[in-house]
């Protein structure tokens, strides 16, 4: 497909007769993928927080596609490919990203005035055509008509649907109605994000060829956007990304924390060792802005980094992952942990006040090898992030259990391979592991990454072991670990919270000899319940 | 108060005006409290899990007073001090504890039989009345009219309330309602619950008298029962109370694994253990069962804990307790680590799998002092629980905030003092630092625990190295440990964090020197986004 032209929109007909099916409510929502325009080259600058940027209000993105064309009826002028609705930074860089890949994309926005100042600016000497109303957009469609909302979740998508469902003309049709994850940022949506389509599966065959186009590629061109499932299967995937970003980059930060407090690595030292990272296993996107972020120098000369507040924020995702896997009875504990380090981190003034007050573990320099120990961590952070994807990886499967999604895991690995914020070599192999075994119940039991952790386990603990003696809190290292140990445990403690509830609540167990039958034991003597010893009196 | 009389019911009298005002739902659920009956000493059966034993069926109590009195209306014959509505084991139990302490109870069941039932066998020679009609139960109450609903929250509650709303002449007046955890089981129930009632605070003073009458007592005789707050306060309290059981739970069986399989001691070695860190800060109720469960013998004589099945069940209020805390942002990462292990073990088949596969750290057998590393085992267990209950009263005062309550956080300790499964000498030591400082912002800076857990820390940190070294998982001892690690860095890595989000994401960070001003940098002199390096080409 060839590369930008210079046709300007100019067509304007009556759009056929159309209506919409809106899909129910996914039970999840998606990372707000909006964000502030990019600065000049070396700019900062100082904003005060909009009051618009809750944490509760995500974007979301949506492609509603016509359940049945009438390609006889498709007049001469209705050139557009596809129509975007919604023209902040995501959904501007997106059209732009359509139109180099040879698309012709219509561009509205409830706001029409963006409309033009978009086609006057950005969409410049571009195939974009742009409406100022729905019904000059459908007029510029191509049957089937294929629209992508990309506007905030909620009361703004279902705001619009019904704006498209009231239209004149539009009522006799079905809807097709598609949810995408969208990740990469701005960047990735102006040159190849991460897409994450699922809903109506009829409606893949009429987008498939745009979203593939504009995705990120990988490997030998592959693109990191596949159908991913029914209903919210795209938004439920692109959730748990999120959770994993959370859980990347609070691993990094450990690695991180031990570098500087441990080994007390310069900031010099600490990129170096980042940037020959990203040559090993842990070649990814994090790892490269880690080095380059410990390298940045403020206008001061001086490191950036360390000047920096650190009380993280969040916009919600992560959380959403960890109360998925609550609600699910999946044990994601290292994404749980990601998102409470982020709580803490944000008690800042609480933790200065306790920082005076408590006391850690006596000084002690650290006396071994430093090479060695650097190994430690690297070693510690690969073993941990294998957890953490398996984690991530059952939540995707217990979810598609409990929703009757089939999905590709395979494909969702290359998904992410590119084009978003985890994209890594590593999600490679995981790809790599689903086309070995599509059935594979867990990452942890395929070959490659059996080893891969065996192989790094003795470093892992090394580095934990370290780490608790100097002080250093490391949640993610240490749940990772504490995961791998259970996991491969045939059996766990857990019988004697078992004897505990049939004590106090009669709650019954079973035997591991008689799986199926819940037996209740009166324990005390007295009535299989709470006793009432002299110790309450 | 008397002991039990012989009166038997017979008054029947028509009711005055009522009528129902329902608070708002609480945004969180109760624990079901309902449990089958007790058996005959030593007698073990075997149990079909019912199909209605659904961990999303939850038992709640409720306590409906009118708001005003008419008390020249009162008849003579309208004796009863309280009704209660809900003839499960619970229901019974809190009659005939609450007819022990001098109280005229009115019972009434949906299924009327079992009031005849109820009142011809466990309540046969008290001074329990029966009705069998609201309209009859109103009749034989005292004004203000107090009654208990102890039927199954949700849909059951509404039933009754919408049934009392019905009633004929109760329409008039406003009834005040409250909602009441209640702990400690059946046996609780009968000799002494642990009762966190919460609501409408004009109820109380016609309520106090009974609920502290047949409520624990601790102490100089001190009840386990305080007001706790508007609304769903006294629900929330009891969530969080067996979110706090779940971690209490998992921590002992941390220390069992390390005894079991790290000094691999023997049941009865294990069992005089527990028995000696009852006489020591752990003195309380879950300890002394530990120790009475290592000890319990099957018929064949050899002991039964081993013969359990090691997969946790639940049924929904730690999980909740965990999703309160991702919800409000505060990090009680011990519950969360809790329920996830309980996740865990319930993945038994996989666990058996993985196990043949995975490989663990070479076994070394131990080869310290092993009465030492059962001390610092006791004191991880200790520290842990420490912040376990830091954390929970963490959650308490932000749900205060989020809701407006004002919460006794001293009292709150006092009604788990003694009656609930949670019961220990430690809630008194918790109950002295809110004396000391009701306005105690976290455990941890209350001197008592600040000194009690630098104590321990030293023999934390080895039984977290000892144990990371020979594989054992310990999800709550090391999370408790990052969690004391990171609330005592002025300075956490989350620096690095907000400098990856504005580096990806460009969501702003602040500056140590500048905290509120929320800043930009473009860190790659493109644009403040994802770069779209060679990385993904």
């Amino acid at each position: 497909m060839g590369g930008p032209t210079f046709l300007r929109w100019s067509n304007r007909r009556q759009a056929g007769p159309m209506a919409c099916h809106q899909d129910s409510a996914p039970p999840f929502r998606l990372a707000s993928a909006g964000k502030p325009r990019p600065e000049p080259p070396g700019a900062s600058r100082i904003r005060t927080r909009p009051g618009s940027s809750s944490p509760y209000a995500p974007c979301t993105s949506g492609l509603l596609a016509p359940a049945r064309s009438a390609a006889a009826a498709v007049a001469a002028m209705a050139q557009a490919d596809i129509a975007l609705i919604g023209l902040a930074v995501m959904g501007q860089n997106l059209i732009l990203n359509m139109n180099d890949h040879g698309f012709v994309v219509c561009a509205f926005n409830r706001t029409v005035s963006k409309v033009d100042d978009f086609l006057a600016n950005e969409a410049k000497g571009t195939k974009v055509l742009g409406a100022h109303s729905l019904e000059e957009m459908a007029s510029k469609l191509k049957k089937p008509r294929r629209i992508i909302l990309l506007v905030k979740a909620g009361q703004a998508v279902d705001d619009f649907i019904e704006k498209l469902r009231r239209c004149r003309d539009l009522k006799e049709k079905g809807i097709l109605f598609v949810g995408s994850g969208v990740s990469g940022g701005e960047d990735g949506a102006r040159y190849g994000p991460s897409l994450m389509p699922g809903g109506n599966k009829e409606a893949w065959p009429h987008i498939k060829a745009i979203f593939q186009g504009i995705a990120a590629k990988v490997g030998t061109g592959e693109p990191c956007c596949d159908w991913v499932g029914d209903e919210g299967a795209g938004h439920f995937v692109k959730m748990v990304h999120n959770g994993i970003e959370y859980g990347d980059m609070q691993l990094i930060c450990e690695a991180y924390h031990l570098m500087r407090d441990v080994l007390c690595m310069g900031h010099a030292e600490m990129a170096k060792a980042f940037e020959e990272w990203n040559k090993t296993e842990l070649d990814s996107f994090l790892i490269e802005i880690t080095a380059n972020i410990l390298k940045f120098q403020d206008a001061d000369g001086k490191h950036l980094l360390p000047k920096i507040r650190d009380s993280a924020g969040q916009k919600g995702t992560g959380k959403w992952t960890a109360i998925s896997a609550l609600e699910y009875g999946v044990p994601v504990t290292l994404i749980g942990e990601a998102v409470f380090a982020r709580c803490l981190s944000s008690l800042k003034d609480e933790r200065i006040q306790a920082s005076k007050k408590l006391k850690g573990p006596q000084n002690v320099p650290f006396e071994g090898d430093k090479k060695s120990f650097l190994e430690d961590i690297r070693k510690a952070l690969y073993a941990s992030k294998i957890i953490s994807y398996a984690q991530g990886f059952m939540l995707l499967r217990q979810a598609a259990t409990e929703f009757g999604w089939t999905l590709n895991y395979g494909g969702i690995a290359l998904m992410w391979r590119g084009g978003c914020i985890i994209r890594s070599v590593f999600l490679g192999k995981i790809k790599d592991a689903f086309d070995r075994n599509p059935g594979l119940q867990n990452l942890l039991l395929d070959d490659f990454f059996k080893s891969a952790v065996e192989n790094c386990q003795d470093s892992w603990r090394r580095a934990i072991s370290t780490g608790v003696q100097a002080g250093i809190p490391m949640p993610c290292f240490t749940t990772a670990l504490s995961f791998y140990d259970g996991y491969r445990h045939e059996m766990l403690p857990a019988n004697l919270i078992q004897a505990q509830r049939d004590y106090f609540g009669a709650h019954t167990y079973e035997l591991l000899a008689k799986p199926g039958q819940f037996i209740h034991t009166n324990w005390t003597g007295h009535g299989g319940s709470v006793s009432s010893s002299s110790y309450n009196a």
